[in-house]
């Protein structure tokens, strides 16, 4: 691992002095200790949870799996786009049920229906930029514990109810310098990216390292071109968000 | 040419007996005598015109680059997910300009303001089933010969204000037998599509073959599940798109 990071830095202080797709992704988890990666099987029903950046313009009167207006424009719709095209003969069902605003404890107040009811066989979810930025903008009083003890309550009754169910943990992201994310969020919003991935390992679901990811990338373009706000993604950004998605469900 | 495409059609013999992507791509240029390709420059501007097809989705009171509403949710959208997170370094502004049931002659109409003046460097153009279509629905008069002289007036007029455009012609197409797409459209639409064959060729653009695409694509799953009507596609079909055009701009 170390070997190929090296080379992948040294490449980049060469003539090509940044990184492009598929290098920002395969860097990404060239540090992961482990990678758990999920395995797609015929009439899988896959189904993104989340705020904002999952919901991302999708018709909330609508939730028919693999349509436009159903799925939003963001990353959800571009991941989508690569699992139905990757995967004609798996037939699979893809839905977005992600809200803006969204905390853990609001996932859990609807989870009954727009997770459990919907039967999922995999399941990404991408929660708690809001559990921690609403505390600076919303007067929002939960803490870390609150964002941990209600995770695991939340994937408890998951398993409960779809004990085989294959989770995806996203981990919450926010690119530091790009409008609302300053100094402010640090050091107590890497508490929240940290309870995301010891959450992932002890369900042994799949982490998708987003913090990596756009870290990455704003070493070869700025970070407004990756996101709009800091939260946010641009289509460049929902596009990095697709693909490192994507390196996890195949 | 022919091995190539003779070791596909075997593998897709075997146990899997399917396509899926990137052998649907692959297989649909191993058909093509010879492929224009277009290389991407820093700071390119990238205009994408054509009908609803392009439009799908896109606010038409919104005109900025790279911007989820201004580019809609259809293949553009995925399209420009794919050159901004493969492209970084170039600072590429990518545009969507297309309009609903619009045909060649109107897009002429509001070329100045809607092509020429964006002074894009790559202008890919996707025109051409409503000028088939809706001589069906519509009681449209236009013909075959109506098509060919206004898309060449079209193109000269281009090149006029931007002679060193790069032109990117993309094949019409319609999956036959969903909803829309019966008997009546044959063999008359596949003049269509010959004509922006020849176009392409004549000036020397790159060509995106979408017919060839969506004939491979439905080798692997049912018509629907590439297309809404037959005319439109789906999230599937518009992946599809995007990729198959992002194999001729690079």
């Amino acid at each position: 691992m170390t070997t190929r990071r090296n080379f992948i830095k040294n490449t980049a202080i060469g003539t090509v002095a940044t990184l492009a797709l598929p290098q920002i992704v395969t860097s990404v988890y060239a540090e992961e200790k482990s990678i758990k990666k999920i395995h797609l099987e015929k009439n899988d029903i896959i189904l993104f949870q989340g705020d904002s950046i999952t919901d991302w313009g999708r018709d909330h009167n609508k939730s028919f799996p693999n349509d436009t207006g159903s799925l939003g424009t963001g990353y959800v719709l571009l991941a989508a786009g690569q699992l139905l095209i990757q995967n004609p003969e798996k037939a699979l069902q893809i839905y977005n049920k992600g809200i803006s605003g969204n905390k853990v404890y609001q996932l859990a107040e609807r989870w009954e229906a727009d997770a459990l009811a919907i039967k999922p066989n995999i399941l990404s979810i991408h929660i708690g930029v809001n559990d921690f930025w609403h505390t600076l903008t919303n007067g929002y009083t939960g803490t870390i514990e609150t964002y941990i003890t209600d995770y695991h309550a939340l994937i408890n009754r998951t398993k409960k109810t779809l004990p085989d169910v294959k989770l995806v943990i996203c981990e919450p992201f926010a690119v530091k310098g790009v409008k609302a994310v300053d100094d402010k969020w640090y050091p107590t919003f890497d508490l929240f990216r940290k309870a995301a991935r010891d959450i992932a390992a002890e369900y042994k679901a799949a982490f998708v390292p987003y913090q990596s990811a756009f870290d990455k990338a704003v070493e070869s373009a700025p970070g407004n071109y990756w996101t709009i706000d800091g939260v946010h993604p641009s289509i460049a950004g929902e596009a990095l968000m697709a693909k490192t998605w994507m390196e996890v469900v195949n």
